[in-house]
Formats: C-alpha cells, structure tokens, sequence
C-alpha cells in the first residue's frame, strides 16, 4: 500500500456501550447498514460489525442478525465486513465465534487475551437508562471478558476453516505475548493485522507512552515485517490521540461509536461518519488519504467478500 | 530504609506448579515450616505464603493448613508472613479471601486484574505426574486468573477491616490504571507495596523492556513516593534477571520454589534457601544487603504480627 | 494556563538554512518583522528571532539588527520576542550571547550543550545556491554546536542579570543531565521551559519513541512540576508529527521556516504564518486554540516585554 | 558465540582521569602490560588502551608508547588489543587516529560524534593533585569531545585501509543516526560492533530506561542482526549496574580504571583484574563464562592480530 494510504475501520455499534450514552449509536440491522454505508462514503475501508437486539438495543451476538446486516452492507457497499467474535457482556466464545462458520466472512476480530472490562463507571451517569442498561453497565464490575487459551485455539480453528483472517485485537502488552505462543503452537501464522486497543477499564490505557510501548514489543516478538497494525482509542479525546499517534507512527486507524461517542468537546457525534471524516481531516494533515476497501485487501491479505 | 538494604521476599511454594516439577517444592505443613525458616535465616524478610493439600501436594487455600502453618513458622522466625488471597486454579474470590479475616495478617497479596494464567505448556513435559497433576496444568489452558473489580472491592474491604496492607500484584501494564481506578474511588489507599510478576504466560514477559516500562508507569500514576516496589520474575533464568533489573533500579525483589526452581541453568534447587542464598550473594555485588524482618516492617509501613 | 490552549512558538528565519532553501525565508529585517506580524496573527504567541546579513542572507549575530527586528515588532505585536544566543556556524559564544545584555529579552534561548549540527547534506541538492551559501551547508561536515559547561555557565549569568528567561533548548537526552548538573550547581534554576528539537542531523531524531523518552526523562530529573514544554520538528514531515505527538502529550510546539519549508508534501510554504495555520488547524483537531502572548506569558513566568 | 559467554573489555587506563584519583591506575608502559596481561588472565577478552605520559601520568597519543604497550603485551597475551582513537582532553583527530595506519591494530574505537565531556567537578575533590592534573580536569569545563562528521569519515578512511575494524562508542542517543547518516553515505559498514558508554557528564547517563532506548533504537535502524553490542557505565556503581544490565539484555560488556576506580562502596580498586573478576563473578550468576580471544575474534568479525 502507498505510504500515503491509510486504512480506516469504524466500528460502527460495539458490543459494550448502551443506547442511553448516545442516540446517533445505530441499533437496528437498517440502522447500521445505513452508518456503514455513510461510514464507508466518508473513509472507512473497514467496517466492524457487531449487533443489537432491534427492540432494546442491547447487544447480542445472532447470527441471524449478522447475516442481515452483512447482506444489506454488501449490496451497498464493497468496504471489507468485519464481524466480531468478542461480542458483549456475558456471551460464551461459543456464541461469540458462531458468526465465523456462518457468514465465512474475510475476516474478524480475534480477541487476544482475557481482562476486566469495566464500564461500571458509566453507570453513574446522569443518562435515562432503559431498565436493562444501567444493569448491563454496573455488570461490568463483576465482568471478565474471556478469551482462554482454549478459547483462542477453538476460534483460531474455526478461522482456518472459514478462511477467515483474523484481525488481533490486543488490549495490553501481555497479550502479544499469549499470541507468541499460539504462533508457535501453530495456531495461528504470520503475518497478521494487529489492532491496539486502548482505553478500556481493565486493560491498557490512551498514553503515547503505551502505544509506542506496545507496537514496539510487537516488533521485537514478530519483527517489523511479521504483522502491520492499526491503532484504536476507546473515549474521548483518546479516539483521536491514538488516532494521530498510529498517523505519525505509519499504522492504520479505528474509530467509531463503539468506542467514543463524541466528535469534539461538548459534542456528541451525530454519525459514524462523522468520526470518519474527522480521521480523514487528521490524515489529510499528514499526507494520508484513506485507502479503498481494494487497497485494504491487498494491504491486510483478504482474499475478498 | 538504608538504601544500602533490600527486601527478599521468598514465595515458598506457590499455587500453580505442581509437586511432579521438582522434590524440593515444599507440601506438607512441616515442610513449609521448614522451608521458611531456612529462607528466613537466609536473608528472607518476607514469606510469601500458600498451603497444599498434605497427602497429594495440591494446592489448596483450606484455612486450618494457613494456620497451622503460620503459627508454625511465628514460633520459628520473625519474618513478615505474607499468606496469598491468589490461590489456584478454580477457586472462588470468597475461598481465596478467607485467609484474611481468620488469620489478620499484617500483609497479604491483592491481584490487581483478571488475566489468564497458562501453565499448560509444563504438562507436555515428560515428568512423573501423579493423575490430578497433568490435568492440574492441561486445565489452565482454559483457564482465567479471575480478579474483577467487584473482587478486588470485596477483598480490599476485607483487608481494611482485619487491618492486613494489601502488597499489589500486578503482572500487566493495565493492571496498574485497574489499581488507580480502586485508588479514585476509594477502594485502596496509597501508598502501598507494588510487586511486579513478569512472566506468567498470559501476562506480561521477562524483558528489561517490560519491567522498567511498568515501573514508569507507576511512577507516572501514583508518583514516585506513592509507592514501593518489587519483582519477581517467573521461570529460569528470569527470577535472577529481574532480580538483577530490580536491584539496579532501587527495587526489592522476590524469589522461590512458587516462580523458578532453578538455581542455575541445568540445576534444580534443594531448597528455597538456595534461591534467597544466591540473590543475596547477587545484592553483595551491588552493595546492598538483605533487610531484617524489622526494617522490612518499617518500609513497608507494616503493624506487626 | 487552561488545558485548552496550546503555546505556539513560531521560528521565523533560524541561523542554519540558507535563502536558496526557500524564496519564502525572511532575510531582511523588514521581512522579519513582516513574517513575525503575520505569525503572531495566525496564532504564534512566541516568536524566535534570528537575524541575517540583509544583502545576502547569510545568518549573523548583529545586535543592531537584533534591534531594529525587536523595535520593529514590538511596534506591532505583543507577541513575546525570543531571541537566539544559537546564532549560526562559527559563531563564538561572545558573540552569540550579546543579544541578552544588549535588548535584555524577556525570554531568550538557551542550548544545553555541544553536538554536530551537519546541514551539510542539503548542499548536494540542486538548487541554485549563492557562492557562499553552499560553502556554508558544506562547512558543517566539519562543525560542533559548542556550549560547553563554561559557555553555559557565562550565558547563565548575563541572563540572570539582564531578568532573560531561559527557555532551554534540548536536542539530545544527554543533555537534560546536563541541565541537571547547571541546576544542582545554582547556575540554572527551576521551573523552566524546555524545548525538545528533534531531527538535526547530529543528534536525536523524529520518532514518537524519542519524544516520549525526553519528555519522561526530564519528568525523573527535574519532576512533573519542574519545568514546562514544547517540541520542535526538524524537516517535513516532522514538523508537523512533532507537533501532533507534543498536542497528544499536553505540550506545547513550535514551528517555523526555521525549522521546515514545506506546509504539505511537495508544497513549499509561502509564509510562517502558512505554517502557524496549518499546526492551529491541527490543535483544533483536539480541542486547543492557541495562547495568547499574555497566556503565554503567566504560563512561562515571563516578565513582559 | 555461545549465548553462554560474554566478551568482557577492559579499559586499562583511560584518556580522562588523572593519577591523583587512584594509586592502581597504570602510567607507564610496563605498569600498562602489567596491569593488561592480569585483566586479560582474570577474563578480559579484549584489551582497551591509551596510554599516559609516563613521567607524569598524563593522557597523550604518542604511537610510540603505544607500539610499546602494544608489543609488550602481545608477547604476553592473546587478548583484542583495541587502541583509542579518542585520546585525551584537547587533542586533534590527527593525532588521534595516527595510531591506526601506525599499528595497524584489528581493532580500534571510533566515536560517533561531539559533545561535552565535563571531568570538572572531579576538580573539586579534595585529593593530592599534581599541578597539571587539577587544570587538566578543570580545564574540560570548556571542553568539546569532537567528533564533527568529517573527523569521522577521515578515520573512517583510515581504518578502512588498515582493515581496522571499528568498535563504535556511543554516548548518546542521537549519535546512533549519526552512524545511520554513515552507513548510508558509505563510509561505515554494518555490522559493527556498538559500545554503549553511559554515565559521561555531557552525555547520556547511567540508567536502565537509558540502556534500554538506545540498544532499542539501535535495533530500529541496523536490525538485530545488524550490530553486535556491548555497554560500559562510568564511575561507581554505574560501571557494575551497566554491567548487569548488559547481562541480563545478553549484550557484552566493558569494566575497566578507565571508567571506575572502585570495586565496591567505599573502597578502590587496586587493579583492573579487580573489576574484571568482579564482573565475571557476576556473569557466573546469569551463566555466563568470559569469552576467549579467539571466541570474541570471530564474534566480533576480527581478522587476528
């Protein structure tokens, strides 16, 4: 890929926040199919896919659900899906990873460790919670999310299958090395795209210190040309700090409502896309224009929808 | 302290190996006693504390053997007696914490997040395990070292109450904005003992990298006087590096049968004594030398058994 | 100074390019202050005097044209007028210093010790250079930026009398522990602003890693409290990515046609001022709008002009 | 080479301390083989040499004393004998380098670039100075250590010539890109061997984040396998903490009078076969045994004397 490209995925819902915190958080299968669409006008190349409940918002990992919005995006845009099989409170890696067998898509996260995942705090917002959200949210103290050894090698497995690359999501430095190891266990193989995490309760946290910290253990575990990478901030400003710091480091970029809901101090975003076209602002800065869905594939090695 | 000090802690016998790696691992009460005392009077101020099952060897965090084993060793030594709320593998927060109230020790351990703690590799190893042990090992491939906030706001209570100084194991990066997050609300006061763990797979690695990152770190949350420190590093040779990287960096460190059992490569050690003797020996050459159970207490801002 | 502002130093003309670089470097002292009005109304709060030889460019340390650039900014802007005691090739530290006695800034530079500062790979380039201008660039092959101890020293001492703040320019690591050395022994005193230059050839470079590193090795030496900062980039792109790393970090930056010529790949910029608009572009990006010189001024502990 | 065995370099005498800071450091030419044929029976694989005025103690360049030394100890010893190219305070790169096509050694430092090297506050010491020394000392307050760009391509050239290879000190971080600038103009070949030399007033200083960086940056520009590295640390007890440091990286390492004069707190060495033995006391501990000359040849790349 031309160094002037980069590669911008929006998560476009997520799997962890709650309607309450935004109404611009798409929640219906229409819902996201048009923040994808938009997302992937404005810049996205990537879109990460996770799923609500149509009635409540909450997030659910149906696979029926999946294949409607996959559907509904394909036929409106050629941006790379990307589904997750990290989920949300509560789901087995069973349910989680049932999306890969199902929709053989090119490629999904691939969460690398286990840790806290502590939205609890979010709870004590003033925000008008639906019964179930401020319940879903305050759960998160006594939350781990789970991704065992065993459950890395049963969804490495399934990937093989499916043919379907896996994106690592990394968390905190420990994880790389729990990647390490499933690399020479041979369950999973090199190259492969990273994407550093940071801002969650429970994990590592938005600082330049812990990016580069991070990007440079990877380097030292999987040498410079053993994966590429893309960096993601949860929070506000910590979208668009990491944001900059992958810019100014060569990495690619995530964004999106699942992980900050705001587009400037003060204001909450009123789209995806308005995310997108933020990042896109920040890369133009750089000499950086975001490369195509078709430029994504050939840069992260997806053999296409 | 005298910077000229430096507080050995010895682990004597841990929760996650299993007595088939090597004779010397301590099991029985008796042994444990022993075990410590040697320790103690070979430069150990601080016994870290675990109890197994008598007639097999696995670790348990059954009350009566804690005990018997500290009132055991208090008759013996003076040293600080350290039990740990970790445990092993499977047992609930509630089992793990109940040292705390029944003993009141003036220290235990409090784990700082939930990652997973992957001791499967050592089952591969041609030992001679008894039957529990190699599924002791083989089970920790799926299996999560399970702090979430809600435990640790449910131990640092119990801690508060039987006035026991909790000594922060933290063996990720992330695990260090965990404990700020317990500091802000409350939970925990600084300053307190942080000890480095490096190397459990799953975690964070033996590197001079990771360890003086997670020490800045540190230094930038809680600032430099918020704190004490140690390390420990997991396995061969990383319990004598990060003994090394700790005494070059002003730190205390941690040894025993719980995190290495070698005393040099190719060479099991006899004893826990081994272990402290050849750190001690390592302290001479940077002028420092073991600190007494007393000066111990004093920096580490103990009460007193 | 609110966390919403960001102090941008603007470096109009510097003492190491030469006027064949670039049509757009001011040269004569109208040109200057011309430039230095115009920064300070694109948003430079600080502007960073050199002067040169108006008939032909070439830099110099005449304390008359130090003058009459002072007298006639000041005419105009309240910007805070920061002259250099860096100079340009061959200039003693006699000569380089006169500028504090002489105008008695109420700021001016400070550099904190010796390196090469080789330009001499831009007189390769094919550009339609003056007689002595590619001598000049050329003459750095063999050419140390000196300040010695001594140098530092006597420099200290005619700003301490002439009521000049230092604002001390750091191009290597070393050289905050030469910093350490002057304060421990009463020649310098903290707080002070310190100025990371990255990416001259002779000492440290552009990376994330490298700012990340200074500003956390002066946190150790000289405490959170102890200074405040800003960062300078050296060439195109690192003007702008040191920039972007100093708004991620909560410092301040500088830019300028003394550091870079370029305001995007393959554009040449037309002004400082074009540079100013770019970085306060950038700054809006994260919520920062620029300092006034009066922000500036309490924030720097200035006395005023 | 073994991953079990380390090169250990002794810097007999040194350019920069003077006879008055301890009684052990050699002068004469025969004091020099003495002291060279012991290090080199203790452990040292590499012999590191200047050599001193021996009426006076004083630090010259004179090849004639270093043919002497030079032969003297080749009759003895089977050691590296690596010359300096850096000399003493106030001396040329001509007279510096002459050494080089004189003996044509295979081996010799090369330093990468200019920068303070302040031995002044040793001045203040209250020690029984000859005359000269106190101003020898005193006298590096307004001392540049220079090595401009050009001083390096003309040893460069030198050494080139002699089949000297050269061992490249490093004393900060930016001279690492100083190299890179080398090697990409071709005056310099990777790899090469680095000495991290810490602990220098005027440079970078004794601390693990500092080692760490550099060996970390030096990675990012030649590759792992570009370089092979060693790390020396001035003065007490940086010279034993550098040194394990180096160990625990699995770098190499250099002790030597040249660098420190004390084998513990409070009390001097009384020979450099003191350091040495210390340090491979330390090696043992990381098991470590000290290279031979001919295992460090062929490590280092050497073509023999």
């Amino acid at each position: 890929m031309d160094s002037g490209k980069v590669i911008v995925t929006c998560a476009l819902t997520g799997g962890m926040t709650v309607p309450a915190q935004s109404p611009a958080i798409p929640v219906t299968v229409a819902q996201i199919i048009e923040e994808g669409v938009a997302a992937a006008e404005a810049g996205a190349a990537v879109l990460h896919i996770h799923v609500r409940e149509e009635s409540t918002g909450r997030p659910v990992q149906d696979v029926e659900l999946f294949t409607r919005v996959v559907e509904g995006l394909r036929e409106r845009t050629d941006a790379v899906l990307q589904p997750t099989t990290g989920g949300g409170r509560g789901m087995t890696i069973t349910e989680r990873a049932a999306v890969v067998p199902h929709l053989k898509p090119e490629m999904a996260t691939f969460n690398a460790g286990s840790f806290n995942f502590g939205l609890y705090p979010v709870a004590r917002r003033d925000l008008d919670f639906q019964d179930w959200e401020r319940e879903y949210l305050e759960g998160t103290r006594d939350y781990v999310f789970r991704n065992t050894f065993s459950d890395m090698e049963y969804l490495a497995g399934l990937m093989k299958e499916a043919r379907t690359r896996p994106e690592i999501e990394i968390y905190d430095v420990g994880q790389l090395y729990n990647i390490r190891r499933l690399v020479a266990d041979g369950v999973l193989e090199a190259p492969f795209n990273l994407q550093f995490v940071l801002g969650v309760l429970g994990a590592n946290a938005v600082e330049a210190d812990q990016l580069v910290h991070m990007v440079r253990t990877a380097e030292r575990l999987f040498g410079v040309g053993g994966f590429t990478w893309s960096a993601a901030g949860i929070g506000y400003p910590g979208q668009y700090q990491v944001a900059a710091l992958a810019l100014v480091m060569g990495g690619n970029l995530r964004v999106g409502l699942e992980d900050n809901l705001r587009v400037r101090r003060g204001e909450q975003a009123k789209s995806n896309a308005d995310l997108v076209t933020k990042v896109v602002e920040l890369a133009g800065l750089f000499d950086r224009t975001p490369a195509t869905p078709a430029e994504a594939r050939e840069f992260l090695g997806l053999r296409g929808a």
